[in-house]
């Protein structure tokens, strides 16, 4: 099983932000502790980062050439207007998990609303570095139902 | 370590509603499951469901008393209306996780809002049965890392 | 055929509350009257009111249990934001009717929203005890094109 | 008792337009079951068509020559903004009921406004052509209850 | 000087309409009370009336052809959403007045938007029959002025 | 008969402010006008000119002692937003008359909105300094009526 | 004087939730007090708690039977939505006094709006444990203007 | 193959109306371009204009009667509030374009909304008498790939 | 222990208001009371009435040379616009009682918002010259409570 | 004539996307059907696609150092909030339509609004790969003008 | 180079309130720096403060008599509501600037709304006093490009 | 002291666009004048244009390595949609200025809103060329005052 880990805008700063919203931890330590997990599960990741909107899209076409049975992303900043990057995932054909390590329904008005959620399978929010690992527990339990 | 899980309004007919959107299994089939995941992480879990707002205050409440480490509740219908039921989140000492089988993204306009979320550590939406066991997971992690 | 009528909050009070608008009977005149129309149409009816939300959704579920062909609901000022009752009325497999005493759409602004009314079969409002009788000419015409 | 019948805009369509919204039946068809309700109910009924704004209000004032009990109007499209039928209705001195086929509150956001009811005595719903017959009971009670 | 004086929906009515609101002239009153002081004010007037969008659109073009040198247009219900209406009077080469009998700013909260308002050269609203007169006025002053 | 015309704030600049709106008459000789016009229809005119919201309401205060028959106001900016001023008209025992230079609804979206407007007789807009005139014209008409 | 007191949902947990805004009192202290001030100012109270809203309702119809003369409600986290309360409150014969300890308009922006406040007599709001005692002085006023 | 044009309200006006918005053409010389174009591909046009909503909805029921491959529709100021016309769409079974002469999302802010657009194939607005010509190129082309 | 009463504009005109919202007293005679109720509770209290929000602001102010301990407001028709006052009150280091005579959430809809709250300790409204009496008391029970 | 038409996102993947929505056709299928259009009608075109938005308006600004007469894009998921491209197209020197492929009126409310379209000379849309057929023939008849 | 500068309501107390936002200077101090400032540039500043909006509309309208070069005002809690002041601004014939000494966007949802900037030449907002000194630095470039 | 200067979307078009809207200057003329004033202010400053907005983030992490003493920014579209940048932006631990060329409240509604300014020190709007140089000013008085 091969899961596609997407980090959006200013993910790759993690650990330098706001600590009490965002968790102590850089995003190379939480890259690890994905790659802990996803081999504990038997799963492959692969792990990208990347602050443009369009590159972002780019990366989740990639999905459609096969090889990759789901996507986990959080969209930073870019989950709240980018209805083209919504529109990239709603063309795949393999589910695809909208995560937040800080729970968006604690802060900003502007926070509140996904234009990525309604196209996700679901969406994971508040958890912090775990966040991540629970979605790749989705893959898991749904490789394991089949 | 032992978890209350409290099923809201209209949960006691799962499997009797839209199966599309809430899958296939009955109450107690899922109570079973997220009984089994609960001994398999090591943990107890008392399960209750209840149709009225007041009850669910109530049930609430009673944590205060102590004897349980998390709350996992799933307030259908109230999710969207019931500061009532926000405001005895608010007021407990445990951490409460708030999840949805459905995609409440994916729904109709007025399900998009959770008057919940913003006092709970965080939302799982979408999943399925799986959303509970997921939240199962935190408190496991969170046990984990303390 | 048998009929579940439901007498939302409040209700308990007609021929007390502000007669221009509710009418000069009071409940237990009006389960009369609706008796009596409903043995005119060879009908059985049962009727209920309650206060409480839960209650309401109790009573509605207890439905799917069989021996009931129709429900005639007022739902008082639950009408405007009661979600879980929606959500309870959508999992029936029987018609539901809504009803209101009063016309609605006539008083303050709140009142003219009904959440309830997207998953009914229909609503009738504004015609006093007969927004009731004509709910029961309903069934009837249903049972006579069957 | 002298019922004037007004269908609005399109309603000359029916049994064309989307029958999974709005019934089987031509609107001959309909008209004459409404007949055979008024025969039956021992009123007189005087049906009219008319997709013209202007002419449904000339319709409407017609009425206050005398001659009639009250009105039985489905206003089609121009319920949701048709300030002036509205302003022709409240001039009038006889009860008039707003009737819907389809059920009004699951269709269209914009579906969901009458500019019509808060004028008229109360509205129907959602019944197809039984909505029409309805309306006939209610002035067939107002006449019982004299 | 030659006016063109249209009345809209329902003021055939006036006099019949709630008259705390409207006054106690019916129309013919209020047309020889405008035609007298036309009269006065040495101009001709004519004067029409249509609950007919369509009509009124049709008559406020007839004013291309020359002869009038002003319009004044109580536009009635359709004040309030005749975009049709709007852009009819935008095209016109002579001065148009929106009178009202009534203070609309004075009644329900959908009343006090003219859609009419931005495209004639002013309002004057609330003086009852007077409304006209002071328009006919407005009409003499310019004249005068010239 | 005796009125009382009060111009609200950057009347006074008249003539200054920009005359495809305002017209090119300064406020004396508006005022002058105004003095002539009450002179041919027999009436006393008492014309004040100020910015400040407070001295506007004590002005309108004034009137409760008696020897005025009615009001003329141009509120200028605080047409929108002055609740103050509109609570001190509403105080009144004689009419008040809200007048408009330039036709508000043709400007920009926040001078559509008149706070005053609903506790005044009527409004009158749009006809530069004739405003003025048409007001005093409707109390000569009441007058006559009387 | 018989003067019954309601307090909402969650207010059993005073002196548990924040207490900067709710201050450092529990319920049966905050109780004792009031019953102080009552024998003080030689009046009976009775109090009761409920965080059901349809058992606050029946609570409310309870003194239609007489032997209250006023009502002091803190309606909680229903203060924002229960039109049901509303509707039971606006049935009563007796003055209704709506309380809150915080300052509701200090806080989150859907606590600014109170559905319960237009029906009844008045609000006293922000005041602690002396909004409570505040109404009892009111009814005191009002039994000495008597 | 034959297609149906209908020109909207105020459109027997262009020429006369804004030319920096609708250009310089008269109707007639419009309608003559529209027969040339029909003419050279190959297509019968039969061209309408009125200023009224109900006649409107009439010509367009008329084409259920056959023999009309396809409506192009210029609803004028109809546009933004006929849902009255909106539904006659919905009903056909041959495609209706809409088309606009000026760019409509260029204008004020209520221009921006069609009610109409969500039942047509499609729109095309902002090529002044092009608009039509391309219209009549869809059906071409759909011509073609049948 | 002194307290500075603030009344607001138009509260000059007290008795000559709807009585039947604001009471038969004239504001001496409500200044008389509270002068009497003051000496009761042995506090001193300097009252002043302005119309004008600058007067209102200075007031305020100085306030800031000491002297006393608390102000009461009824900041009129300000309350739901005035920023102003709004910040001055902000800057001051005593408790500021915002109090209504009437209860402004049974009335207009603009009057439901006060801007002024949230920056005061409480808001006490709709109980006539109570509420200045009951803001009284507040001190008092605050005097005692220290 | 040389004419640049630009893809915007997720462009590139048509005839992968909901093929009800957006035909059958691949991008180069569609390319080529441009091509062979443009070479009937004597142009010249230049095809790009980009998923990126700062790519997009770099495109767009290329155009001012001359070479081409017009420009035709589609401008996807940005269509609906990129205030950047909108600024990007305002400077352009050469006319630009806006073309979509599904009528975007027909679907999710948010994709109702483009902030493209002000600034385009038109926009066509719902015509599947004909819009840019249609766009083609515009600039054919701009041409064919001069 | 004279310029006059208007500190609006509240700013008197600059030094006493909030010091987190409004910093630690008294009027006086900032006054004495703003003229340093002046005289290092080689102009002459006039300063005043008012509480008063009508006062303020005064001290702009002076201006209008010649011997100011532009006006720097700080318009403090007026900026988001008086259209009034507004007005002022717009007849003058120098430039305005708007300053301010918080970041207005960092604050209430109420305070991101200037009424007034639309109508100045600029805005410069959150950097204290030395806001004010930017706005100095403004006219010194000014006068340097002429 | 180094600053950075990133001039956002479509600026590198300076010149081009609008002049009467954004100057005659074009961009190198511009940053020409950044750097002399940085000279005379004894500053360094290195500027950048991109109009990708992962690019402009990209650009704004880079000075977390340090060597900046502060960013100005001129965000052009991206103001007022780019939650991306902002929150690039806040994590930044150098003060940022938000800077743009025209008065951005005097133009489209749209453009009234920027999402930057809440994570900004502070806004300059409006004053063409100069607003860059006034933010070199304020990171000057910034640097005397330390």
């Amino acid at each position: 099983m091969r899961i596609l880990i997407i980090h959006g805008p200013n993910l790759n700063l993690l650990g330098k932000r706001d600590k009490s919203i965002y968790g102590k931890f850089i995003l190379d330590e939480i890259n690890n502790m994905i790659q802990m997990k996803a081999n504990s599960l038997n799963m492959e990741v692969e792990i990208v980062q990347s602050n443009c909107e369009g590159e972002i899209i780019d990366i989740l076409h990639k999905t459609l050439n096969g090889g990759y049975d789901g996507v986990i992303i959080n969209p930073g900043g870019y989950t709240h207007y980018s209805i083209s990057i919504r529109d990239a995932i709603e063309v795949l054909d393999i589910p695809v998990i909208e995560v937040h390590i800080s729970n968006i329904y604690k802060r900003e008005e502007f926070r509140k609303k996904s234009v990525i959620a309604p196209v996700c399978m679901g969406q994971i929010t508040g958890f912090g570095l775990n966040s991540y690992l629970l979605a790749l527990e989705v893959f898991n339990y749904m490789r394991e139902n089949n």
